[in-house]
């Protein structure tokens, strides 16, 4: 009920709160008989861990995963795979004037109004901390993935108002780690890396878009009526700090089109195909075997470094000013994020797509 | 794991294909004790059901729900409420060119990739008639709420690129009803309704937004990791035949802002509030006590009366022109459907509360 | 979380007072391309009816099931199974009586506490007239199980202290519906039958078990920790009116012994087997391929025609006499509940075990 | 659905194998607020872990638990609680000889059926060792039920035939913890302390019964249909490693009597009473305020320092000894895990209650 498990036949469960001791998981539903690579799952972590580029936060943290059970030479069991990362760089002080004032668009005043209090040290459990514990989920999915040909591509399309408006299969994805923004043009890549440079000097913060493309799955994935791969999709998305909006296929785009310009029409090569995929690969729920795509809205990080007007728990009202290393654009950390919730998603709903027929 | 269950506490689990004997549900957890105000019930139903305008399909159904339990006296029990609408109007000859050929963007296919056949009698499952049942529910749910003092009001802001520009606070919420369109302004609702009324004569359908207002919602409402508040709300809405997307608070648009412009202020005037309201009324997952505003996007509808290419299950290409009586825009019956998602949504979180604190 | 669902996979949420307008049930999880045999499905019901003999409850209710959904040309779809019983034998007036005083070891208290008020027309949803909707869906588990080859044979061992002595091994199962009583010893199913209608004639009633043997089910069926096969046949079991115990196996007699006497032994042929079976086919919560066996305690029907002293809602002290139609002996109506409870439990666990390995 | 998981809204989800890195959990909904008396939480585990006595296993073990998260200042966040205890006394040699061998009535070919493989240092994730995380979990719900003045006394009723006969009303509970076999009756104890050393010295194990006792339950708790209490408590118990079956109230024993001598009547002193229990403090799946009580039987533990036949995973027939250092009599280690099992049951079930009523 609390909400601190994802999934239902692959689940995560995690916990964790950015300055406590540690955070983590259980991974619970991963078929026995699975080789894990643990390199992988690790580079997974770096690719969502602080002070990788400059133009991210620069606190540093190993975020080096330890494993506490359900693989057994280097492979699963069958059992529940509980891991931690140890917090190790807590600069509690950072936060001491967050004990009492309320840090405008963040979650301080919501946990004090749910709980009754919380934990004031860097945000405690609505830090973002916590997807360090969905990538290391979502790297296992993606090596299930991987045995099936399935691959799941994330991207910065968008930067405040720097757009990528190519479309994904006009470009190459194996160049979306070429730069540290992770959006696969160059010269868009750079464009991005500059704003958000100017953006962090100014104190300021900016916001974005992540395109996902995931290729591979075969048809009749998702279930046709509240679970549809879509909108569990979307929940999982929707379920990421600062995430503000989630379409897939045409989106939002597609509500000015027509029927006869919005339809995609059979035909046959070796399996039914659609001639355009303004379906975004899911129909009615369920996968048709095309490309599932599908975007991310991000809005700007609240903490910025400039004094801003709040309450604190007391009602009285006064300004706070930003301290601590916060990332001026959270969209380069966040590709690996959107990708292992894509990945978790898409294992769960092959799982539960067992038992459809007899 | 088959999906039909929506919700944790407050639970709706729905049954019925478009063309079987009946479609229903059964309502477990709600509380014993509410007052059961059948004919408001029933209006909401009349909002859904087809036939009620020149706007929309012209098949009649009365669509008269019949609840067989948890109701004694018009109060309920705390048992679970079950309920059913029989199907009295099932033309399903006019189906009968869909046996082979799949239908342009239905659920033809993936329903026969997922489970080897399907029900080819106007989609059955797939069919937007299931919604009916998440309409009683809704309603119910909305009697909770207004003895909370909750509002929720879902109205058409887009009709292909006809769109409604002004704010909801701009607006007089108590006029959806007062058109056909369901669009509180006269005459953006006007213009609506004969770009529908052009679509229809041309054989087309066409898309649109739906906007929704929650009013009242008390803060420290959501769950703060996985079911975020608005996850669930956006999970909610994506699970609706023909949507393509959600966005909630500042949106799409948020991204391309800068932290400074987006924040939301705090200030204090008898309670905790914000100056601006950017976050939607949700921070952290968790409600502030704020409005929650939200848009769905809807697709144009699949079935167009215009001549299409496709495939039949054997791979043999060929063609198929829509017949039956169809929506050529769904967004005005979908008003009460988006309205009955929040509402279960906010009921199921309110009562998954209860627990927040000792 | 108000438990009116069954299962994880294959589901039953059911609905129903026992003088409202129906009771019944929604049927999720089950595969598409069952073939549905009604006959079958009638026939289950007719075990458990009302009225079937002299030794059971003289009430008359047609019991008949009436399908709404997720069947077509008598096949599952793969959607939601929908069904429900109309209640037609609704003698209220039997029931006036106990409009405020509390019947001895009902649920009227306990509901009056819970709820705040009650259906007091015949017990409402604390009636065993809910388990019809079970037999139902065990008859649909039944079906498929036939297809795995797995067989179940529930009887009545004992009652009061009439006890079948014989190990099922010993015992013909086939012999179980040639007696009222469902004892498959036809001597000591006639001495259980003089019990009762003695029982009945003094106006009271009386306990017993009832015995269930699971055959077929391959090794490897059911969860190693909490979900172990067994806890969920107990939790099953345990669900059904006047159930007090569950055993498995070698059960309390297996307290006494000494571990080397109650371990099984290993041998092979052809497969892994044992040379006794005090592990009752589950070794770990999991399946080992020898039979599943089982006991469950039925204490005597709580409705008596005898002056019982009890209290009012008001607190009130004062006596009340049984009237209306009643069970001196609910195990014979109970033998096909026990069945179908153990093929809802078998099936879902063998669901649950599709994703076991890579 | 790997069933790691119990609870509904107070939950543990628990990991770890008893060879691997550490065991450990996440319990999940606890509110914010509570006061965590460390100290009692580990005083708990002493009570559970091995070499505590001479009667129990001699493996030395710090069974020390470190928390994660979710506690800060000693006081609860409403935020999950992550847990650990490591692995420190791993004599994995003791477990070569299992590599291949299935040991008789352990778990051993069974997880190699499910999984096609297992963890064969000590049993894995089917050792007993598990239940250290629900020790943990039921520490903290017991926290919780101290507050809401509910007790929970559970203690060895029954070794091998020795049995103690006497009422729990007649006990004095407070001496449990007076003797090593923690039976309150200081003549009984000390003949089962007896037999169990008897026993043990012969290399053989002994089975036995553990009753269980809570006080302090108001009436209403508990759901009506699937989720009776009863069925919740009956699985908790079921699912603890080595018990074969539960009662509560007259269980078994109620089988035999007539309804008139079975009932509870009702009276009235300052609330509702009844003047017998039979019914064990639920009638109808929901508490009515009188002592909850049930027995818990546990089969002889499996590992015996003698000659067994029994077949590898290849086939091959052969035999087995024991060694390593095993539990002669599980039940005086069992008695705080069905206290903790108990508990997570009570307050899921309390938590489950807020929403009966509008």
């Amino acid at each position: 009920m609390s909400g601190n498990t994802f999934g239902k036949i692959f689940t995560l469960t995690s916990f964790g709160e950015s300055h406590g001791e540690a955070i983590g998981g259980i991974i619970d539903g991963c078929p026995a008989g699975l080789k894990i690579d643990l390199d992988f799952i690790q580079s997974e972590l770096d690719h969502r861990k602080p002070g990788q580029s400059h133009i991210v936060t620069q606190r540093k943290e190993a975020d080096k995963v330890e494993f506490l059970s359900g693989i057994f030479n280097d492979t699963t069991m069958g059992t529940p795979i509980g891991f931690m990362i140890r917090n190790t760089n807590q600069r509690s002080k950072d936060y001491d004037h967050n004990v009492e004032a309320y840090r405008p668009s963040h979650a301080d005043y919501t946990y004090d109004a749910k709980y009754g209090m919380r934990d004031h040290r860097g945000g405690g459990r609505s830090s973002a901390r916590e997807t360090a514990a969905r990538v290391v989920a979502g790297a296992i999915a993606k090596l299930i993935l991987k045995e099936k040909g399935i691959t799941i591509h994330a991207y910065t399309s968008q930067v405040g108002d720097i757009k990528l408006l190519k479309n994904y299969k006009d470009l190459d994805l194996t160049k979306i780690e070429s730069n540290i923004v992770r959006c696969p043009d160059e010269l868009i890549a750079e464009t991005m890396i500059q704003k958000i440079e100017q953006v962090r000097k100014a104190g300021d913060t900016i916001g974005g878009v992540i395109a996902c493309v995931i290729r591979g799955v075969p048809a009749g994935i998702g279930e046709p009526v509240f679970d549809k791969l879509h909108a569990d999709l979307g929940k999982a998305m929707l379920s990421i700090n600062a995430v503000k909006g989630f379409e897939y296929g045409s989106g939002f785009e597609g509500t000015k089109m027509l029927g006869s310009q919005h339809n995609d029409a059979f035909y046959f090569d070796e399996q039914v195909k659609t001639s355009s995929n303004r379906s975004g690969g899911i129909q009615g729920g369920i996968s048709n075997g095309e490309d599932i795509y599908l975007n991310v809205a991000f809005k700007p990080v609240a903490t910025i470094m400039q004094e801003q007007s709040t309450v604190d728990a007391s009602g009285k009202e006064g300004t706070i000013h930003g301290k601590g290393r916060h990332d001026p654009c959270v969209l380069p950390r966040a590709v690996p994020i959107v990708e292992a919730m894509a990945a978790m998603v898409i294992v769960d709903h092959m799982f539960r797509s067992k038992n459809n027929k007899m």
